[in-house]
């Protein structure tokens, strides 16, 4: 090693997942909490992790993410994450943060862990007292390994009205040695800003010290979770954890590593498919939105405004529509907060051109129609020429389906 | 008058409109710019009237917009006011603003003023040219008068998706004299902070300076037309102006006259009234959703958590499902921003207590249901328990029709 920056490849492994990185097993089963789809889950490791994790920025916290952070707090370690859908266990009072207690004593005692080494979060419906009995029942039927079904075991184990599972997995190379970073989320309704009822687990068994992970997880948060929206709301519950079993062996990773920049690539490149995943599944959605925006005063300014189209529910109703409504987009950026010309804004849907220096362009709306009927994702690129900065944020489109979702999701 | 503050009485005046207050005459007409229905509309008072006015905050304003604040800032008055629906005239270059101007000229030809006394604006599709040959033929068939049906023509004339004509009159006494303020609204979508495809033009008798007046609307905005929210999307095109014609007598009103606090009440008043007229009629909505905060540490922070509670599409949706569910409620006052006390908030939907120092009560799903399926506007009250702030803000339900409308709105 010389010193100088490697930028080491970085791969996609197909069907890779948590347990792809060496040192994880898990476990998803049904405890009862849901009429029959699995609802508890847990990712275990064979040494104490080096952990990661953000939350959600709502200053109504469910209760499970407090315990999770005392948890993290005692030595930046955690060996057993254990999860339950169906219920949030959030704005449960006294009560709630009590049974947070349980469940975590409960899968301490099961996996034989000292209980800080033990993470507990849960996904579901907000203001119902968990029905713990349950959960502490299932906790013991939890055996995590790690052949392949386990993985998709837990990936099913957290969702909520998620119509499928998410995961991922990048390889890299540090040191000469492959390094491994896999994922899984779920996500669906209550998905924007600063988190949402977005979990995510990401699993790495590259050697890293805590308070770097931490810190790259930060950084790569903002530009991936932080930039999906689905419906505004900011969940109490939203979590991403990061888990660092070191078996690979390489050198620890610190940004004066030589190979650094190849592991915060790698996590990034995991973060963001984690993200694209959730947002292409937001409630309802037949389309994934993915908005491109260059020539902001800086990468911030570009990213909120960004995520201010995406999150437009004219905007997101018009791709629903097929409707290559560019006059919403602008509408959006013009009220993003952020500074922009208003004479100098180009707006592009796909590879179709729709607004130069903000005046309107001929084009053919069948072409464009043709392209909002055919393609998965839809692509929309604005230049706002007024700058260096440049971002990206991913919504869904505003569906008949979410409404009915969400009018009936609680009863 | 001894110069104590009196409270005089704000009356409704049932089936009162911008012709109620002295000196003002209106007209609407079908122009061509929408297939049947109306699209061209005038409100002309008989001396150059006082006037104060509120506009977008979009950064993007539409071409009307400069040329109704040029005619303005010219000597803060102006004797008529042109509008047409079915087109913005919005991001549309230096060709829509010279529409605008061609506009105001016919305009101020047809009647017989200096142009800077008229005011012009447009709602409508975005990023269109104005079909300026129908709009200028039209503008020569507009005859306002003072007969009943002129305002109700008027009315219909500056509405796109709305589904019912907006209209309001109250009365007080200044000096001993009535004094009369009358308004009309258009919304529909994109209605949200500070102003949204919102037009709102109110008429007074009243004799007052205009920067006076303009103080008084933008302290009632704050109250009353930025605490509406339908969509979260903020038009290009909103505004709100109030033409006052001093035909009522007083001696001119300023806050050191003894009536001025019924004169402001009674603004108040009209422009709430409006405000909730278009929320009521939010594109598909089927309720109004009126939220009210105590508790807050400023009536600022109030008015901010209520406008996002009342903008969360989860609790929009909720409300369409008429399901009382005060998590998502709880949980828009926790991404709110404001600060709280996470441990003592109070939540009732109409009269049903669901949460407090929140803790979940038992309550009757039975009589939530009932009360949200029979009730016209639905109420949330939420108690922060942390300050003297309080604030009010309104929105409707999010239904499968909002998204049918925006799915195919321009198409």
């Amino acid at each position: 090693m010389n010193g100088t920056k490697q930028t080491n490849k970085v791969e996609l492994v197909e069907k890779g997942s948590i347990l792809t990185p060496k040192g994880f097993k898990a476990a998803g089963i049904h405890a009862g909490l849901k009429r029959k789809r699995k609802d508890l889950g847990a990712i275990l490791c064979e040494v104490p992790a080096n952990v990661a994790a953000v939350y959600t920025l709502n200053q109504i916290q469910a209760a499970p993410l407090k315990v999770t952070q005392e948890s993290i707090a005692v030595e930046g370690k955690i060996q057993a994450l254990v999860v339950n859908s169906a219920n949030a266990n959030a704005c449960t009072g006294e009560r709630g943060l009590q049974d947070a207690y349980t469940m975590r004593q409960a899968s301490a005692q099961q996996f034989g862990l000292d209980e800080h080494l033990v993470a507990v979060t849960s996904t579901g419906v907000i203001g119902e007292y968990l029905p713990i009995e349950k959960v502490t029942s299932g906790i013991r039927l939890l055996e995590p390994n790690s052949v392949e079904g386990s993985a998709d075991d837990f990936n099913h184990a957290i969702l909520t009205t998620d119509t499928t599972t998410k995961q991922t997995c990048y390889q890299t190379t540090v040191d000469g040695q492959t390094i491994s970073i896999g994922g899984v989320a779920k996500g669906s309704g209550m998905i924007h800003p600063n988190m949402a009822t977005m979990l995510s687990f990401v699993t790495t068994d590259a050697v890293i010290e805590s308070e770097v992970l931490q810190h790259a997880l930060s950084g790569i948060t903002n530009q991936t979770f932080n930039r999906i929206t689905v419906d505004g709301d900011t969940s109490t519950n939203d979590m991403a954890v990061v888990m660092a079993s070191g078996l690979a062996g390489n050198t620890s990773l610190s940004p004066t590593h030589p190979d650094w920049e190849a592991f915060y690539e790698t996590l990034k490149q995991a973060c963001e498919s984690l993200s694209k995943q959730i947002a292409r599944d937001g409630e309802g959605a037949t389309k994934l939105i993915e908005v491109q925006v260059n020539g902001a005063q800086s990468d911030e300014d570009a990213g909120k405004v960004a995520k201010q189209i995406v999150g437009s529910d004219l905007v997101k109703s018009a791709v629903f529509g097929k409707d290559a409504n560019w006059g919403r987009i602008i509408c959006a950026i013009g009220y993003s907060g952020c500074p922009i010309n208003p004479d100098k804004i180009d707006i592009a849907i796909g590879d179709i051109q729709t607004l130069e220096n903000s005046q309107p362009l001929h084009f053919s709306e069948e072409q464009a129609t043709a392209y909002m009927t055919n393609e998965e994702t839809i692509m929309i690129h604005v230049n706002l020429n007024n700058g260096e900065g440049s971002g990206k944020a991913w919504g869904c489109d505003l569906t008949y389906d979410y409404v009915r979702i969400n009018a009936g999701y609680r009863t």
